[in-house]
């Protein structure tokens, strides 16, 4: 039997979580709705503890994302993985800032609210974002739960720097820190 | 609108070209596997040159995948990505080498027509495989066509043997090589 189909699924309650219309001005305030995602998520035991969503021209959510690794028994679905590709299917772009002549347009940037692991590292390098703003540091991850977060080039930021993207750090870090310990209290990775 | 679902397809041709009981005993078998999914995807345009196998216990196909980004607007759809979700959803399992109390079980192998990219390479941390069976190298890949291959640790080959995965290159390079040729030869990534 060969399998020809992947069917993945966000939680159904994001729709109560997310206002699709609400404008997120400051990159403060869109990794506060990753780490908002991320609380929902260990709350709900619906994926481990990480959100993200990436946002378009306008400072609106095009998409959101939170991880679903051990409810679909897919190793793939971390949030920002999830994030990227309801967004590209959104836009029905491969890339999310080039139009279908490969021009860029418009300017898009990924919330996440811890960094990215080096599965989402690499697949950040071909989504096609502008910025990526991000919450706990991969230290963070280390010391409050189980997670590694994998083997990253020396200069992981300046290797995306030199592809266009922009790298900004440390936002809500303490809010971000309190999901993953709350994670890690509740006894670890098992859903 | 906040899309909840995201839906990804192999081509049709894939039930005509792999059966599912044959033992590919060797590496160079399973690599062979692997080249002859991406030619077959570069011939009937279902997308780019790059064909993926994971094989299971019993040399076995588990599941294939081919390079679907630009049919299906999806930067994550690459052959070694579709592969493992695929094996993954099949087996029921986030890691392809553990069972559900998260004990080795059984060991499984990724046979691609080429060096993994840098999303790839941090998707096979994750995915639960033993061996790394390659074709092609990334030069070979950025010399024939238009792909990067992007930023990889110095050291990607020891950084996945300390997790365990074994890695094996250069199988069948020159027909690896001859796909990506044919592929560059066509005029490039457009589909």
């Amino acid at each position: 039997m060969l399998l020809a189909q992947i069917h993945l699924t966000l939680p159904v309650w994001v729709h109560d979580v997310v206002d699709a219309s609400a404008v997120h001005a400051s990159d403060a305030d869109k990794v506060a709705l990753a780490i908002t995602l991320s609380k929902h998520n260990i709350d709900a035991r619906t994926g481990g503890p990480f959100g993200a969503v990436v946002f378009g021209p306008t400072d609106r959510v095009v998409a959101i994302g939170v991880n679903r690794v051990l409810p679909q028994n897919c190793s793939l679905a971390h949030a920002e993985t999830m994030a990227y590709m309801l967004a590209q299917q959104r836009l029905q772009r491969a890339r999310l800032n080039e139009n279908a002549d490969g021009q860029r347009d418009g300017r898009y940037t990924l919330a996440t609210s811890a960094q990215p692991c080096c599965q989402c590292y690499g697949a950040t390098v071909w989504a096609g974002i502008d910025r990526l703003l991000i919450g706990a540091r991969s230290e963070d991850v280390m010391e409050l739960t189980e997670f590694d977060e994998g083997p990253l080039p020396a200069d992981w930021v300046g290797e995306l720097n030199k592809r266009g993207i922009e790298v900004v750090r440390d936002l809500h870090r303490d809010a971000a820190r309190a999901v993953l310990r709350a994670y890690g209290e509740q006894g670890g990775d098992r859903y």
